[in-house]
């Protein structure tokens, strides 16, 4: 069935078993995606200039907002709610194509629809959101400033309110506090959602949003609106990056995104919630679909990039070699199977992670029930599989550029391209080093909260077992993990290496030792006397060796749940062992950490390396199947050197 | 003195020593060089069309050799032997530019003049080395094929003799033949090197090189000839790289570079060399100074993004914390120290080994006496520094991209351009993989010899101490480190992680045991039945880490003796810890095989984190001065992001 909605007809069964077992729940959603996506032109010419890039970039979305799913998920209206999936289902797709189109329409999709429609209120959505679908308005998410990156809440626009005239004046007070590296304001924006700090009667109340004007009909900038083209970049070259300043701009009280705090005909402040801190975080969660959506075409860009770079180890040969006369094929060097295979392990592990975190998405932000502590782990989840999955995409895209030699660095052959664009994946949407942080810092409060509770009950003091199901409980793993875990705690080094449930026990002692030793040390630190910032600044390592741990679990847990689900016998069978790949190499990369904390012995951390290479040669015969997969249809990969 | 020859006037006391320790004994030729470079023109609008790049990078060419050190060190006729220090020095200063100018260049003076002076005899030299030189000619240097990359020896190109008109017939037989990634081959060439198989009277007599006209003055493909243009790549858009393939074409006898072998009069093959194998070696040895050029070249590119992303982390600040108000200083967060910091240390060592390697090729390639051994290593040292230093340069460029956030991505901050440009020097000149594999088996050969040696006069049975003092003399270590290492021998758990002499024995522990085990695995492998191309396949990995840990203790063999002969006081304090942190950081890379194999004790290799830290933040009071002691004058860096 979900053969025929596909545009290749010519995948191998086990292939097609291995696309529809990867797609998950997502399946049906994305082979028709796949079927229906105009693809004639989905590549760009990379001679383009920066001009011509740009004008194609919004032609080609003109073409998906009409043709194609560009806008597929977006509400028309006030009384829709529109379709997370739909959305992150549409990004992914265009994620096969250019990818300044890609992050165009994630601009104004995701970005500036997103925040009308989640921090607007019904006169915002129905008066803007279907003028927006339809590319009528463009617009921007004018958040960063150029001080202000990561440090949101430390915004220096101001939005404040004028009782005479019934306003809010839009300022920027100072050169640090003007709008950067925004989407659509070089060129072709009309509007903008600009974040700043809201003044009510000399009083502020953080940061809030309002939608303002910037060009007039004819692309000039309107009175009080300074915008400036950022010009040429790294990568993305097709997407307008500019600045944005404001000298005393006025706007009518209505255009302030006041879902979450407003002033009232009277002129006065209002808000459900009464912290600000609060009140800004659930503000910024609910743009959370930009990560999990950045997350998703991380993914895709790097799916591509494996593909094209393991068919071309399919198929170029080099060097002769006793028995091969005509050269030894790329892939039967183990050193080519041991730098390709575990990318397409670790993309299929990222992969379940997405299907995972997508549902989630959908669960939160779909209308169904869900609770607070859903929503934050959306919101953590996403941030950290943003951060891995983009710096995965960066560097497996290097890997397969180099893997390619020389003909890699072709622009014809799309993987030059393809690194340069998911370069700034790394950065936007929050940097990634950023993302790790947050990360644990929401585990921490999640552990304090939970432990707090063990502790009173006198749990800590309990077996270990006792303590670590806990912990497990309290990091969401699945019943599978908790099953596979406890069963491994008895006897771990009678195990195998490729048994599933010993490789459990050591994501999950990881996890776990890495989070309880920082919090022992946050602990000291916090009590300690000196300079706090210097305390806490120590345990920078720490902190991120914590989130890392925390995500190689959380994606080894929908690895495990997504394999458990594979119904094909000989996909399964493969799915397995690159289950193992994954896992044992996500173990080699921190294997000192293993035998420093007593978890592995000697002679297991140093047998994993031969565990590896066995993996890859017993992949190696699956290359074709697991490369068709990822998901990309070859007839899209459009690389010259898989031609001839 | 060397301040005055240097454009910067505003170095720190500090940086200033730095540079010149560096800088070692090419201290004064850089600074000569530096202070003469016409740097007004010195990068590359981004905005360019690939036509308009390769205009300017041709008008910028001639620029910089009628008033710039381009054509420094070529020799102008036969009777001149050209400097070697005087074309590394002049490669490294045009990599403080454009380097799309560096690589056309590089082609240019090094490929093509190189190949004319060194495979040609004196009448090729008198006839064209002045025309390279003043770029009345402009040169190919068709060696790679679209078949044969890394496989030089498979070139299936021909070079047949035809005694009748006294010519030779260059022919391009299968497509696979094509040359392919040429520079100059798109546009500007209008001669090239060709390498192919010779042929005389039905024999073959391997690879050798021919010079071959291959456009007319209009720029049109000669008759016999078919160039295409391989259009925009992924970097090094500035450089016209194309295809060309031969028909029959007919070109003199005396067009044979024929220093190594060539046809007489009476038609007769003749060479100086007997067995083809080594007369291949022989020639291919000649082109070193391409590997050592780019090597250079990619060193002087990390530091320039090292430079931007260490000045920019010392002046942006991001998130207030307690008693920063203002915000904290990037460079004051730990984790940003341990991204940067280390990336420093490293640039230095591999300056420090880039200076060895240098002096090696001066002495080889200079006119001094020296033996075979002396050209084998430098063979050896060139291809794996080349390796080991374009890798770290693309992966130091990425990190500094990132250290930016999105200022990083904007190409006026030089980063990205400095990426993608960089990105290939892991492919040309011999891909990093393949470079590797041939240091081992370089290190592999001589250890054959030199344990063959010491086994028949019984010394492999002796103590380990003897056994290891022989493998430091085989391996080529300086004195400094053999002294250090055996005096760390008796008790290393006993001296402190930052004792050099513990670090000596650490370095020389990772080469020597791994390069015996692997020898050890290779006998197997020789002697076992079966596949004999699997069973040496199955090494892969094992090969690659014993090229890596011999390279590591020569880059930290060449750093000790850099540091040893700096006589400033406080330079040299700074220095030392420097070298710990670059020593620390490689060990820390592998700390896992140390424990595995008894070289550290579990708490040690625990607690090299910890000492990385430390190091960091005693180093980050100085990181301008470190900075400024990389060479790359401020006002060259060209970021805007540095300006405000």
């Amino acid at each position: 069935m979900t053969l025929l909605l596909t545009p290749d007809q010519s995948l191998t069964t086990l292939g097609a078993a291995l696309r529809t077992t990867l797609d998950g729940s997502f399946a049906r959603a994305r082979a028709q995606g796949r079927a229906a996506l105009p693809a004639d032109n989905l590549l760009r010419d990379p001679t383009q200039t920066m001009p011509e890039a740009r004008q194609w970039v919004l032609d080609r979305l003109r073409e998906l907002v009409e043709h194609g799913p560009a806008a597929d998920g977006v509400p028309h209206s006030a009384g829709e709610l529109g379709s997370p999936q739909g959305q992150v289902v549409a990004f992914e797709l265009l994620s096969h194509g250019d990818l300044s189109v890609t992050i165009k329409s994630g601009v104004q999709f995701g970005l500036f629809a997103g925040a009308v429609g989640n921090l607007g209120t019904e006169w915002h959505r129905d008066t803007y959101l279907e003028r927006i679908r339809s590319l009528d308005i463009l617009g921007c998410f004018a958040m960063t400033e150029l001080g202000h990156g990561s440090d949101v809440q430390s915004l220096e626009t101001t939005i404040t309110f004028d009782p005479e005239t019934d306003e809010f004046v839009v300022h920027t007070p100072v050169p640090a506090a003007t709008k950067a590296y925004i989407g659509n304001a070089g060129l072709h924006g009309s509007m903008a959602v600009v974040f700043g700090q809201l003044v009510v009667s000399h009083q502020r109340h953080g940061v809030h949003a309002i939608l303002v004007p910037i060009r007039d009909e004819a692309g000039r900038d309107l009175p009080g609106v300074t915008t400036a083209d950022q010009g040429h970049k790294g990568g993305l070259v097709g997407v307008d990056n500019g600045t944005i300043s404001f000298d005393q701009l006025r706007v009518p009280r209505r255009m302030l995104l006041d879902r979450y705090g407003g002033v009232d005909a009277d002129g006065r402040y209002t808000s459900s919630i009464e912290s600000p801190n609060r009140r800004f975080f659930t503000m910024v969660g609910t743009l959370v679909r930009g990560r999990v959506c950045i997350s998703a075409g991380a993914g895709i860009a790097a799916r591509r990039g494996i593909s094209i770079a393991t068919r071309y180890a399919l198929k170029r040969r080099q060097f002769p070699a006793p028995g091969r006369s005509n050269g030894v094929l790329l892939l039967d060097y183990l050193t080519h199977q041991r730098r390709l295979l575990p990318l397409v392990a670790r993309s299929y592990a990222l992969g379940f992670a997405q299907n995972n975190l997508n549902e989630l998405m959908v669960k939160v932000q779909g209308g169904a029930a869900h609770t607070d502590a859903d929503q934050r782990e959306l919101e953590t989840w996403a941030a950290g599989l943003k951060s891995i999955t983009t710096s995965f995409a960066n560097s497996a895209l290097q890997t397969c550029r180099e893997a390619c030699g020389g003909a890699g660095f072709m622009s014809e052959n799309q993987l030059t391209a393809l690194r340069s664009d998911v370069d700034i994946f790394a950065t936007f949407e929050g940097d990634n080093t950023v993302l790790l942080q947050l990360v644990t810092k929401s585990l921490l409060g999640d552990y304090r909260q939970v432990w707090g509770e063990l502790d009173r009950a006198g749990v800590v003091q309990a077996t270990a077992r006792a303590v670590g199901d806990s912990v497990m409980e309290w990091s969401g793993a699945s019943v599978l993990l908790e099953r596979l875990t406890s069963a491994a705690r008895r006897q771990p080094d009678q195990l195998a290496m490729v048994d599933r449930s010993w490789q459990a026990l050591m994501f999950t002692e990881r996890e776990r030792h890495s989070v309880e030793s920082l919090a022992r040390r946050m602990r000291a630190a916090a009590k300690s006397d000196g300079d706090h910032f210097e305390a806490s600044n120590r345990l920078g390592d720490h902190v991120l060796f914590v989130a890392r741990a925390y995500l190689e679990r959380r994606v080894f847990d929908a690895f495990l749940t997504g394999v458990d689900g594979c119904a094909d016998r000989e996909a399964r069978q493969v799915l397995e062992r690159l289950l193992s790949l994954y896992a044992l190499s996500s173990l080699d990369a921190d294997r000192a950490w293993f035998v420093e904390h007593n978890r592995m012995s000697t002679a297991r951390s140093k047998a994993i390396g031969e565990q590896l290479s066995s993996l890859c040669r017993e992949l190696r015969p699956h290359a074709l199947p697991l490369v068709e997969g990822l998901g990309i249809p070859e007839a899209w990969l459009g690389a010259r050197l898989l031609e001839s």
